[in-house]
């Protein structure tokens, strides 16, 4: 069986281009040092090696199936959850007095990574009830986090996030689900439906934990009268636990991601459904919103590990498979080649690694961020806050789009083959195309960076994010390789083409704020590929570097494929952002002035 | 339901842009006129509506199987396939004399865009057939054609093309199949195995008739030696039919296109099975080519059939769903608006439109060149086989690649729901990807264009393809509309700008024979833009001269609908022809010096 990821480029990102052990120098995180780490991600590796990935075709093929109420999921996912709830995987970021182990969030990402790229449906279940107990422990009362953590903790009970509804997708302001006051101080009466919980109902936990979004009756209109409720499936009464009225009304079947149930529940429909509020009433929003950049950048990891998966199938294809000859000696009575050879082929190969290497970088990246904005302070705190903020649409966006691509490439890369069952890449096709559209689609992502991220904090994100790559740039600019050089001039003219293209835009804003948000989606992705130019720029500076002192051959060759791999990237993607900026700052009015009707 | 193609495109298409009428001139067509010609769209519509549509989800949920050494196919395809035979759509281009209608190309094709939009697997049988017949007739001795095509024509018999071996994919001169005279003249003893045959075993047709790719033993290597055989499932014998040594090894399971069964068939292991020579020895994949531009168009047809009908359904969504507020009224107080309302949903409506309706009209107008090629003379004949040719990767190509894009936007569009198998857009998504991968990958027809076409007939391809661009662009520039004007000096730009790049490589060739071919895809997406560019100028002038004389609101709707198609192709698509030519006149050699050990 391929690879399916690389250790190696995990400890490149960690060890040397991060430098993830500095943060070891903090109080919270003192008791590690790189030995942990890396026994963290052996561990990860052990189990997404011999427990998830040889699930991941079979729970493809066979699907959740709701029987008498209850979601049925593949047998072996009883043993998986329970498997992370033992060894500490879902609150491994959590303090000590928690029963956590103050890991590193940006190490915490990159052992999920391990886990995606192995078997995403089945990496979904644990970490959505970090996610859920995460904001129990955060904003829930001490009553709240005892009753339920602990039970979360050890995987005996799925979290979930339910936030969907019928009317109300993208737009959660719509959402209808209400809540009643009982007569029981924080207990409310809740009826509603949700749609597309994931995980939602199944029988591989024994209870499930709804992180659920509601109105209490009477609240305003729109996202202010929205408040966060803790609602069990089985609710804890004296005599144990007892049926809390939720119906699970279907599961969906999907292209992909097939192995995670996704669930239509319905609440309290014979009004008997309790939930517990979570913090204060009306800002259950802002509560989820607190949490949502976590999941966010948690999405865009899942797509860049589907991504790394496929290129490690289509790499380890392309170095066996023989097809045709070198295009200057077809004489056919020669063997053929490996396709490997192939321009065209090795071209494809490069695509795929430098956006699933550059979308991983920016993701630890922001991980390492999300660490310093918990555990420093002053203005390095701040400084991390707003740089997570701004970049959070593109850590997102940019691999959930770009995998969708990059996992076609593998298909093509194994041509006829690559579209049969036989192969997995046309699975990982299939998985990376649910990225672009949940937690946020891209459309909304690219109105958040363009309408919200640019002018928030007074401008602060754009700024920070600009002295960010300039450093980088002119880290380049002091080296002596013309490679090095010639990149981060390339780099330098792009960051001006993005003031231009931002100044251009916002002279739109306000007065036609239609027109000016009308493109969003396009900034996003010129945005998204410059933020990639400049990980590959860092990653280049390093990799040079690193070449000058390493004399092991693999090492060698790893470094030289990370300079190929930055080449590339500048060469085939960073060029689009030409095209792209002189598309933002036409000021069309096409998409805006089209009618319905002429359709 | 939606509704899966627009007739009255169609009839734009035919009708007011190609002006298909006049081939109605030429004696091989002169029964016909455009009530003809509407008879049979309408007729094609009807089949499309009643039979073909019902079936698609199923098809696509049941499989085919192998039984007993049968493919079971779906139940329903047994009356499909006898009506397109009853009807007489299998040969409806050839001649009265052979039973067939001497219909145009241009409005077969029509009328195959309307079967395969409503259900692409269907549509398959009975044009591989029609494929399979035209190499007998065209190549085969009259008694093969009277012997194998009378009971394709009438459905009973299914043909198809078998090319592929398991070493011999994209490089077709390393078959190994072998063909051994026996002592019947032009009867040859077949041993091999073929995989990926479309249509290649199944229980819907009484016979299987295959047009095989076998070596005669002690033939040259390479293609030379490679010679067209007709090799039945069951043989014609005084007895009646007897099986003909032919063992289906295998079913493929695929990620979409599940309702035509494909194939790993096994000839001849106990040394019964025999073939039949079509032609001359070693002229087989001559043959096969000639056949092989109607085929690939034929490709290009079926993505865009999948665009139209993934179009429509994104549509018909996009009309009926509330989400979300205008950005400038963001009240929630007050009721949601369509999404169609939103710039971002009609940015990805407005692609969709111009990728599928520029790529039919691309198709389309190679049907035209196809019916010119037949019955035309002397220099009309001439230049309209040269423009086939020359444009045939690209007709193929470019909607194949990009209708993969515009069915994901149609999932996107349609958001969660998209993602599920409640509607059709993730089945198109899946049936999409095949495009570019069989009849020759993108990558084969990037070096077919750049390798090949661009230098054939002393270049004459390029010559004559742009003196047809130059004339719409010439009309272009006598509009008094500014919009025209406007985007007929961009396609004068971008029309330099194709001789700049291509200048550019052709400084490689032949020296540089490796990286002047390394990036013929791009090559060949660059050159698509440009295609599709042209076919949008001359759609834009059209639509602004009905417009003018039309007084019916639906075609006001209809002729500006084309004209903001227009504009958004020309913004939003051709504008990356900017970043393409940066991209290829830099001759980088990345792709070509890239080491797979780097990887």
């Amino acid at each position: 069986m391929p690879s399916f990821f690389s250790k190696r480029d995990l400890h490149f990102h960690l060890y040397e281009l991060l430098n993830v052990e500095q943060l070891t120098d903090y109080p919270y995180f003192k008791d590690h040092q790189r030995e942990s780490f890396d026994m963290i991600l052996d561990a990860a590796e052990q189990i997404a090696d011999k427990m998830l990935r040889p699930l991941l075709t079979e729970m493809d093929r066979k699907e959740p199936q709701l029987i008498n109420g209850t979601i049925r999921v593949h047998e072996g996912m009883k043993a998986v959850i329970r498997r992370f709830g033992d060894d500490g995987w879902i609150n491994a970021g959590f303090s000590y007095e928690e029963g956590g182990q103050q890991l590193p969030v940006t190490v915490q990402n990159a052992a999920a990574f391990i886990f995606q790229a192995a078997n995403y449906s089945a990496s979904v279940y644990p970490f959505l009830t970090t996610g859920a107990a995460n904001l129990i422990r955060t904003f829930g009362s001490e009553a709240l986090i005892k009753r339920y953590t602990p039970l979360m903790y050890s995987g005996r009970w799925q979290g979930t996030m339910a936030l969907t509804e019928p009317n109300a997708g993208s737009s959660l302001s719509d959402i209808s689900t209400s809540a009643e006051p009982t007569e029981e101080e924080g207990v409310y009466s809740i009826q509603g439906q949700k749609i597309f919980i994931s995980c939602g109902d199944h029988d591989a936990c024994e209870n499930v934990v709804h992180l659920l979004l509601a109105k209490i009756k009477g609240s305003p209109a729109g996202t202010k009268g929205i408040s966060l409720f803790v609602v069990p499936k089985k609710r804890i009464t004296d005599q144990g636990l007892i049926d809390n009225g939720i119906t699970t009304a279907g599961v969906y079947h999907k292209m992909g991601y097939k192995g995670a149930p996704i669930a239509h529940l319905m609440f309290g429909s014979d009004n008997n459904c309790l939930g517990y509020l979570v913090g204060e009433p009306h800002k259950g929003l802002s509560y989820m919103f607190q949490m949502m950049n976590e999941a966010r950048v948690g999405v865009g990891m899942n797509a860049a590990a589907i991504g790394t998966a496929a290129y490690y199938a289509s790499l380890a294809y392309a170095k066996e498979r023989p097809q045709g000859r070198p295009v200057t000696a077809k004489d056919p009575t020669q063997p053929q080649t490996l396709i490997i050879h192939h321009a065209d082929v090795k071209r494809m190969l490069l695509f795929q690694k430098s956006v699933v290497e550059g979308s991983l970088s920016l993701l630890l990246q922001c991980g390492f961020w999300a660490d310093l904005a918990h555990v420093s302070e002053g203005e390095t705190k701040e400084r991390a806050e707003i740089l997570l903020d701004m970049l959070t649409p593109i850590a997102k966006s940019y691999p959930s789009e770009m995998c969708c691509q990059t996992t076609s490439a593998a298909v093509q890369i194994l041509g006829g083959a690559g579209y049969t069952t036989d192969f997995p890449v046309e699975q990982y096709y299939r998985e990376a195309r649910i990225h672009p559209i949940h937690e946020g689609t891209t459309g909304i992502h690219g109105m958040d960076l363009l309408g919200r991220k640019l002018l928030l904090h007074g401008g602060k994100g754009l700024h920070y994010l600009t002295e960010e790559i300039q450093a980088t740039i002119d880290e380049g600019r002091r080296s002596s390789y013309p490679d090095i050089l010639n990149i981060a001039a390339q780099l330098q003219t792009v960051l001006e083409r993005v003031d231009k293209v931002t100044a251009s835009l916002l002279t739109l804003s306000p007065e036609n704020k239609e027109l000016f948000l009308a493109d969003a989606t396009l900034y996003l992705e010129f945005f998204g590929i410059v933020t990639m130019g400049w990980q590959w720029l860092k990653q280049a500076i390093q990799a040079q570097k690193s070449l000058e002192h390493s004399k092991i051959d693999g090492d060698l060759n790893f470094y030289r494929g990370k300079l190929a791999a930055a080449d590339y990237f500048f060469e085939y993607e960073v060029v689009k952002t030409v095209s792209l900026a002189q598309r933002l700052m036409s000021h069309n009015r096409v998409t805006v002035e089209m009618q319905p009707d002429w359709f």
